[in-house]
């Protein structure tokens, strides 16, 4: 199991070949199985395959092209709408659409997604995690319908392997991991930690190609820029804000 | 893999046998192979087995018996000050103090967390999710010494298990999973989606114990009350505000 874990990267090509509907109902059992808040389930999945479908999410993933191209589209929301629902039906005084509800209900439903991928793997599967999801949360509301209590957190795009990606490069072990507390960064500790990926000859050529002086520059400057993150921030909290959730 | 997964159930009873050092590196290494925003890491994990420091955190967790019995407690924190500190040490304009990045952290911190939970299993390990982690974010970030920037999202104890807890109870697949966008739910849908859970007899003597009549209001009333749910909405709204991230 670690060993296989151990292996993961992101898949962005897939195979055409789709995936048998009793292999994902098997991922997405395993899915559920993962830990919850008081067992409530506040998340739902949503398996979008049609191609239609997918052309109307493409834009708020920028059309990165594992939308399309994946034979399955997983959208993971947290999802206070099903259970206050249940609430509501039974006379029972419902209080799950606020922040504490909120984000009880995204870690669940980010451990059931990668239970989700680590369970696909194991079926020689490859997935993609797509982060702009948080990006444009309004354009996934829209394309999916998603009622009020319902916010999309993740989406996983599927399918078998058409690449075999090298592994990412991470930071050392005890750049991420504190003893007993957290011992906050000295400026020594800093450049141990980002020394490996400062020196790795693809992060050199990448802030060339960029016209930086340095990788934090690119990072900080060109792909997470302090605009472009407070331009989406803004973004998500409208969007939280008008699910109800805030 | 996911014979594994399926079979996973909380474990918050352990034995004293300590994790070997080698494991539980193995353990925190498959946690930081998961696919995160960037390849940032905008995470940290802090590893707690001092009893001192785990009598600070217990109150936080309300006294719940695992915190100081589990040999080990992980305490995962979103976490974007070391990101910045080495931005500003290299003079690039770092902007991840907002919500985009907050809430991209917390998912990259609830990918770790699974991994990790899902190595410790295969190394025969039990782990707990401790959802209280949001309840009393404030006095976790005392108790750690957590600089602005950083917030814990989920806590996992880990041990040797002292018990094998039966598999609980999942809403069945169909409720959850929605085919290509949400399916909104129908009265008799709900009805459909709680029968079987509504009539598992432990859960009817938990109505009858708490003088409820029905296990929605249980939940509503009593475990998750909309005034508890306010009030932890708002002291994880200021703790937020307080490291900075809003």
């Amino acid at each position: 199991m670690i060993q296989s874990i151990l292996k993961h990267a992101s898949v962005r090509k897939y195979k055409t070949t789709p995936i048998p509907e009793s292999v994902l109902n098997e991922i997405i059992e395993a899915g559920v199985r993962a830990s919850n808040t008081g067992n409530m389930q506040l998340y739902s999945i949503i398996v979008t395959k049609s191609a239609e479908i997918k052309e109307q999410l493409a834009p708020a993933h920028f059309n990165q092209p594992m939308i399309k191209n994946a034979p399955v589209v997983l959208t993971l929301c947290a999802d206070v709408n099903r259970f206050t629902k249940w609430c509501n039906q039974r006379n029972a005084d419902a209080g799950f659409f606020n922040s504490e509800s909120l984000i009880s209900a995204i870690i669940d439903t980010c451990l059931v997604a990668q239970n989700i991928c680590i369970a696909a793997e194991s079926h020689g599967l490859g997935i993609c995690y797509l982060g702009t999801t948080t990006y444009n949360p309004q354009q996934i509301i829209d394309a999916l319908q998603l009622p009020k209590g319902v916010f999309p957190v993740t989406t996983v795009t599927m399918g078998y392997p058409d690449e075999s990606p090298a592994l990412s490069e991470r930071l050392p072990l005890n750049a991420v991991v504190h003893a007993e507390k957290y011992n906050d960064y000295t400026s020594d500790a800093i450049d141990k930690a980002y020394n490996e990926i400062e020196n790795n000859p693809a992060n050199q050529k990448f802030i060339t190609e960029n016209n930086k002086q340095n990788l934090a520059q690119v990072f900080a400057e060109i792909r997470y820029s302090k605009s472009n993150n407070e331009f989406f921030s803004e973004q998500l909290m409208e969007a939280i804000k008008s699910q109800g959730l805030l």
